[in-house]
C-alpha cells in the first residue's frame, strides 16, 4: 500500500475512451490531493487535504509530494526503440541536402540500420534497448509501443520482437510490441514489393502470432514504401489473425494512408504531416486515434501535422517520440511535449491528454492507464514543477522527480 | 596528477585566439590517446596508445575513457542564469499570438522577472542558480557567463553579480560576470531611457567597478529597448572603467548594433538574427566574435541567425545556450548543438571550435580553456559517444559520462 500526499495538482484527463474536440482539452485538477494505491492500482483519490484514516488501512509506504504536480505516467504510443547502429554518418550527406528518399534509395538510411540490426543478437539488443527504456522511465514514460522492422526477414522480425517482449517481462517499462515487417523494402525483395508483402502474409504474421510476439500490425504506407493496396492486404490480413491495425500514414505525401486508416478502423494513424481534408474526415468517421509525432518534423526540419485542424475536426490526438535512429534520434517525450506548445499550438491540457489517455488509446491501454482514476493501474509522475505549464514552458530538462509504476517507486 | 588514457579520439580546436572561416572546421583529433594533468592544467598529451612512464611520475589517478570521446570541456558563454520567478504564466499570451515586445509593452515579460528577481534574497538566488549550474556541469559546461540584468536598480544589479561571483567560489563551474544593468528600461524610468543610461552610468556602473563585480558590460540594443547612441554611450562609458564590452545586438531589428559592435571592437556581439551585410563587415573588421544563440531561435519560432554567411565572412561564430527565463528556458547547451548542425548547418568540427575554443575567446579566455593543450587548464568532457558526430546527431539524452574541471572529476 501506497500513499502520495501533499500533492499541489493532480491534474489528469478522464475516462476510458481517447478524447477529442473540447474534450481533449478537459482536464481533472484537484488540489491539495492524495492518492491511495492498492496491488498496483489506484483505490482511493482525496483533494482539498483530506486524507484516508491510516490506521485503518495497516501498513502503508507514504510519499510526500511537497506541493508539486502530479499526471498519469506519460505513454509514448510510437517508437522504434529496438535497433542496431546508429546513424551519425549521414551528416555530410545530410549537410549536403539529401532527402530521406534519396538516402534511402541509395541503400542507406533505413536499410543501414537493417543491417546492423541483424548482425546484433538477441542478448546485445536488449542490453541497448534496456539502457533506453530505463532512461525513458526517468523521463516520466511508464508505457512505451515498440515496433520491429529493422530486421524484415523471419529470424531478425521474431528477434526484434523477443527483445519487446523480454523488456516487457524483465524491466519496470511496460512495453506494447507492433510488428511492422512492412517499415521498408529489404534488399532481397528490392523492387518486389508485393512478394515481400506476400511472404510477411503468408509466412512471418503467422509466425508472430503463434508466438504471441505482437498485438499489433503496422506498415509504412507511403510513396517509394508500400502503396494503399499493399498496406490494405497487410493490415486486412493481420486483422483476420487478430492483429490490431496502426499504419505510418501521409507522412511526406498523402497517398491515401490516412483514408485506409479510417477504412479499415485502424486503431491509430501516425505522422500525418502531409495529411489533407479526405484523410481528416475518413479517419474522424472511423474513430481513428492520430499519434503525432513533432520531434520527427523538427530533426527532419519539415513542416508539422495539422494538430489543431484534427482537434477542430474531432480527431483525439495523441502525441508521441517516434524515437529511431534515422529521423528521430530522441527518446525524450518532454521534448516532444514541449513542441505540442511551440509547434502544434496545443493548449497544456490537451497535451497531457495526448501524452496519457490519448496515447494510451492508441496502443488500446485506455481501460487500465492514462489517467488517475479509482481501478486503473498505479503508473504516475510526481513532477518537479508546480503545473504542467512548467513542462510544456521549460525544456532540455529533465522535470520528473519521482516515477511509480504499477503501484512501486521505480525512481 | 591525473591520467585520461584509453581515449578513442580526442578531439579538439587548437589556439588561444578565436577560429574563423575554414579554421573554424580544423579541429586536431588524435586516436587512441592520453592527457596528463598536473597542478590542474594539461602537462602532456599523447597518441597512438603511448602513455607517460608513470613511475617516474609518482602518484596518480587513473582515467580509463575506454575508446570513448574526449574534448574540451564546453563553454557556454551567454546566459542569464540569475533569476527570479519563472514565465510559464505566459503560455495562454503566446498561444494567442503575443510577441516578445507585445509582453514587454503590456508591462510582463522581463518585467516580471525584474519584479521576482528583486523580491528574492542573495541567498534564495544562490541556491537556485547553483541548481541551474550543477545541471550545466552535469551537461558538459566547465565555464558560464552569467549577465546581470533582472535587477535594473542599483542594489539588485548588485545582487545578481555578487550571486555570480559566489556561483564563482563556492561551485566548480567556472563563472565569468557581465553586467548588464541596460538589460530594459525599469518602471521607475518608464520613457526615460536617456536617464536610466545616465543612472547607470554614473551611479552603478563605479559601484560595480569598486567591487570588481563584472569583466564585461553589455547592452541590448534593440527597437523599443536601447538604440544605438545610448548603447554606445554605456559601452564607451563601461571602456573608460575597463570593462570589456558585448552586446546584443540585431535580435529582432538590425537597428545597427552588429555595425556599433565592430566600431567599438566589443568582444563579442550577440543574437545577430537579423543582421545585414554592413553589420557583418564591422564585425570582420573590428575582430568581434559572433556569439549565436540558437535555442531562442528555435523557442521563439524565429529564423535562425545567418551562421555560415558569417563563417564564410570570417566572423569567429560561437554557440551558446541564452538560459533565460522569458525567450529560452532551456540550459541545455547539447541542444545547442544539435540544433546548430540542424539549423545553423555547421559542421560537427565547427560546432565544436563554437562552444568550446570560440566561446572561450567570446569572454575572453582564451589564453587559459577551450581546447585541450599542454599549458591550458584541464577542462575537459568525457563523452558517452565514440565521436562528435553522435553529439549533434542525437539529442534529447544528456550524452555526458565525466566531466573534469580544473583537473578534478566533478562527475
Amino acid at each position: 500500500m501506497l500513499l502520495i500526499k501533499n500533492i499541489g495538482i493532480l491534474q489528469t484527463p478522464i475516462g476510458k475512451n481517447s478524447l477529442c474536440g473540447e474534450a481533449q482539452a478537459q482536464n481533472l485538477k484537484l488540489t491539495n490531493a492524495a492518492i491511495l494505491v492498492e496491488n498496483g492500482k489506484i483505490s482511493a483519490i482525496y483533494e482539498d487535504g483530506k486524507l484516508p484514516n491510516l490506521s485503518s488501512v495497516g501498513e502503508c509506504e507514504v510519499v510526500d509530494a511537497d506541493g508539486r504536480l502530479v499526471t498519469p505516467g506519460l505513454v509514448d504510443c510510437h517508437t522504434h526503440l529496438v535497433f542496431g547502429g546508429w546513424r551519425h554518418n549521414e551528416i555530410p550527406l545530410k549537410l549536403r541536402g539529401a532527402t530521406y528518399l534519396d538516402i534511402l534509395k541509395a541503400g542507406g538510411g533505413i536499410l543501414d540500420t537493417v543491417r546492423h540490426t541483424r548482425q546484433m543478437s538477441e542478448d546485445e539488443l536488449f542490453e541497448k534497448s534496456k539502457g533506453f527504456v530505463n532512461e525513458m522511465l526517468a523521463g516520466g514514460v511508464t508505457t512505451v509501443e515498440s515496433k520491429s522492422g529493422y530486421g524484415l526477414n523471419l529470424d531478425d522480425e521474431l528477434k526484434q520482437l523477443c527483445v519487446n517482449k523480454r523488456l516487457n517481462e524483465e524491466t519496470a517499462m511496460q512495453v506494447v510490441s507492433t510488428f511492422l515487417g512492412a517499415h521498408a523494402i529489404p534488399p532481397e525483395y528490392k523492387g518486389k514489393p508485393n512478394k515481400y508483402i506476400d511472404f510477411l502474409c503468408n509466412v512471418v504474421l503467422p509466425a508472430v502470432k503463434e508466438q504471441n510476439l505482437a498485438e499489433f500490425c503496422d506498415v509504412f504506407c507511403e510513396d517509394a514504401v508500400f502503396d494503399v493496396e499493399q498496406s490494405k492486404k497487410m493490415l486486412l490480413t493481420a486483422q483476420k489473425l487478430g492483429f490490431k491495425s496502426k499504419i505510418h500514414a501521409d507522412e511526406i505525401e498523402a497517398i491515401g494512408g490516412a483514408v485506409l486508416a479510417g477504412e479499415i478502423k485502424a486503431i491509430s494513424a501516425e505522422h500525418l504531416i502531409a495529411t489533407n481534408e479526405q484523410g481528416i474526415e475518413s479517419m474522424a468517421k472511423g474513430g481513428v486515434t492520430a499519434a503525432l509525432l513533432p520531434a520527427t518534423s523538427f530533426y527532419l526540419g519539415k513542416t508539422y501535422a495539422p494538430a489543431r485542424e484534427m482537434i477542430k475536426n474531432g480527431i483525439p490526438v495523441a502525441i508521441a517520440s517516434d524515437f529511431n535512429p534515422g529521423s528521430c534520434p530522441s527518446l525524450n517525450l518532454q521534448f516532444a511535449i514541449n513542441l505540442g506548445y511551440l509547434k502544434y499550438r496545443m493548449l497544456p491540457e490537451e497535451i497531457l491528454t495526448a501524452t496519457t489517455l490519448n496515447a494510451a488509446c492508441a496502443i488500446d491501454r485506455g481501460e487500465t492507464i492514462g489517467s488517475i482514476e479509482v481501478g486503473k493501474q498505479a503508473d504516475l509522475v510526481i513532477w518537479d514543477a508546480p503545473n504542467f505549464e512548467m513542462i510544456c514552458y521549460r525544456f532540455g530538462s529533465n522535470q520528473v522527480k519521482t516515477v511509480i509504476k504499477k503501484g512501486e517507486i521505480i525512481q
